[in-house]
């Protein structure tokens, strides 16, 4: 038996899969945070190009994956489905353990499966640049790559606190031909009010995109880009577990659990929608959304009409969430700390289809520097959780005295975010957890929004 | 056509390939420098276990890979071979470039090809500690972590230079369990010399080598390990070339020209030996080795007895040096500022089976930008020196009006080495040559060396 499964190019999936189709109950429409009413296409029309816009509000089952945005991932795709024999090995366990590996893309993470066609359909309406904001730095670094690929400019806001602690994503970002401002800037309305309010504030996903955004609105040519949460970046991730599909039936093996972090939903979607499909036919998958102990919406934030930044610039969406003005705990793992959850993934958590857990760091790092020693490849601190948690899953069969088949995302290295490792080795990290009274209070506040 | 071409890990090859069975010219014997007698393996027994000092002397055409140094290849091998099409779309060429891509190991370089079988043999012979030098890094984090994997304790004494630019590649040795020390340190008598000498030294891999061998064979429990430059180094080495063949054999090319970056020469030779097999049967490949303008032991060097160390610990070696007291301008590919190289490339060399070219920083890391900015991989600052020439190739071949075959080893990517970027962005990094009397006058104080 291989350890590794490959699919060859030209089984590229050539559709992504739109869960939509097959929810049991459709999303709620984002609303006009003035108005109440739905959203259409020409609200968000400043915005993003009209493809993705199509993408957005389609319940289409299947969309068919352009050729040059074929043609681009295949830069890098399919990436490999890695059975953990050694991880196995380690935990004595006769669970079978697969991670489905990104790390093997040019920014080293799941974020280029949507930067690519992001970049592409800008394109092809005559974009001429593209912002955005970047949490840990992989949605930067993803969409700086995939503008360079079609020609177009990009400048990335990147939050405060990762700007600071990965100096290394920065350069990388430049190295693909992106400009880089540390989030709060002076450059926006958004920006200033956060430093009159703070002006050591570490900064936020939340604020960096009310940043974005007005920059973006500004200029006829100029547009934005979001690197996860949206419906059509969701869809654009589901090329990972239609992949991981394929490559399962190799080995005659399905998923009893799948787990995936959790900070926007992206890759927790772009691994877990299309077997959700088969759990909403009548399979008993279980999949696992993990979230970091300090910024958990989906395990005690509320299902609720929010906006997506903290400055109120999008629609109303609804979503589990702690309410825009949350600010996380300042721990390593910055693609998680975003204060909600997709639509989609909360729709299907409110619907019982999807589970969700809440993890410490520290326990996120010690299962990564297992898993490092063991698989030879350094988890980015975001996977970390997905691996605490199948070891937490592991533990659990054994007590019981049954076996499982794990499937997880391994959605990025961490070869950039050796601080994080280093602050974990030199015992400079802390668990946190939030009073009730903290993590409702922001929430009580979104009372005056609700419909 | 698929741009990756993947081999099953059953396909795996199972030997190692001796290219001293097929040289027109053995090389010369190592001497011991108060002899200049011929060395024997009793004289290599305080450092290495048997069977590596078995290999090291071998001229067996084929050597088996032990089951168990499969199973750990197996974590990432076989590495992928990449048609490097958006490169030669970029370059406007209708060479055909390949490129052998050694980043995806645990490391992210070629280097635990030979980490892996050395923590192994030494295991098999109860050694418990496995002390070594590092220069870029790279060969310290794949001991590290094949240490790990056969559970032998490992320390690192790092170059410097490289421990102040590379502070992640530190925490990185510190994942995989190893111990780290910048050298010079003060606990080696080599060490107290060099920073007696100089407290600001940058370091050298040299200088490493004679700290690593001085405090391992104070103890009889345990080994030294070197990276490059042995025979059985680049014997493990092997295994890519093996592997690129079969890989090349699916597109029905066969390379012109094959190039690599060389510092000692195992990344060089383990590309290229399997096809110079073929060349010293009669075909016409060209196998081009690259070197720092900055530390030019092939293309300025001299063939003749040297040591392979700073302080004179090992044994005289028959190879291109700029003696062992040169010291390398301090640029950023670490792992390629060596004042010697390998006895069997120089010997290859000395014979006109391979060529050697010199190339400065600045056109290293303009080539290396544009590599991954098409081709979506940023390459480790040694890996430049490899495009760069390849780029050279094709210009060269455009000029002649004829099309080339060209492939490289691209081995190691540059996550951990982007402040090597940075530089080279704020312009920082300059070009550096020696003049013909700095060359030399270290060289010539190898005469009373020779037998």
């Amino acid at each position: 038996m291989e350890r590794k499964i490959f699919l060859n190019e030209r089984d590229l999936p050539t559709q992504w899969y739109n869960i939509v189709a097959d929810m049991p109950n459709k999303p709620l429409p984002p609303l006009h945070p003035a108005t109440k009413q739905p959203v259409g296409p020409e609200d968000l029309a400043p915005l993003f190009p009209m493809a993705l816009i199509q993408q957005e509000v389609s319940s289409e089952q299947y969309i068919d994956i352009p050729e040059e945005v074929q043609a681009a991932y295949r830069i890098w795709r399919p990436t490999p489905l890695i059975r953990a024999t050694n991880l196995e090995k380690a935990l004595g366990t006769d669970c079978k353990i697969y991670y489905k590996y990104e790390g093997t893309s040019p920014s080293g993470s799941h974020k280029p499966n949507t930067a690519i066609p992001q970049a592409y359909y800008n394109k092809q309406e005559g974009v001429k640049r593209i912002i955005t904001e970047t949490g840990a730095g992989q949605w930067g670094t993803a969409l700086s790559f995939a503008c360079n690929q079609f020609g177009i400019d990009c400048e990335v806001y990147m939050v405060r606190i990762s700007f600071d602690q990965k100096p290394y994503r920065k350069i990388l970002m430049n190295t693909f031909g992106a400009k880089v401002y540390s989030s709060p800037t002076n450059s926006t309305q958004a920006g200033r009010n956060a430093l009159a309010a703070d002006p050591h504030t570490p900064g936020s996903l939340g604020l960096a995109i009310s940043e974005a955004i007005e920059m973006a609105v500004g200029d006829e040519h100029t547009k934005y880009a979001l690197g996860s949460v949206l419906n059509h970046v969701l869809l654009h991730q589901t090329i990972i577990g239609q992949e991981a599909k394929k490559q399962l039936e190799y080995t005659g093996d399905y998923p009893d659990i799948i787990i995936a972090p959790l900070g926007g939903g992206s890759n927790f979607a772009g691994l877990t929608f299309p077997f959700i499909k088969d759990k909403i036919a009548g399979n008993a998958v279980r999949c696992i959304a993990v979230e970091p102990a300090s910024c958990p919406k989906l395990t005690k934030g509320k299902f609720m009409y929010d906006f997506g930044d903290t400055q109120g610039y999008t629609p109303l969406l609804p979503m589990y969430t702690l309410g825009h003005t949350f600010t996380p705990a300042a721990i390593h793992a910055g693609g998680l700390r975003y204060h909600g959850a997709s639509v989609l993934c909360s729709q299907l958590l409110k619907d019982g289809l999807i589970e969700a857990q809440a993890i410490q760091q520290l326990e996120c790092f010690e299962a990564g520097v297992l898993f490092a020693k063991v698989e030879g490849i350094i988890p980015a601190p975001e996977a970390n959780h997905g691996i605490a948690q199948v070891i937490r899953e592991v533990n659990k069969a054994r007590e019981e005295g049954i076996s499982k088949t794990i499937l997880f995302n391994l959605c990025g290295h961490g070869f950039v975010d050796m601080v994080a490792y280093q602050d974990y080795f030199d015992g400079k990290l802390q668990d946190h957890s939030f009073s009730d009274e903290e993590l409702t209070s922001e929430i009580e506040k979104l009372e005056a929004l609700q419909p």
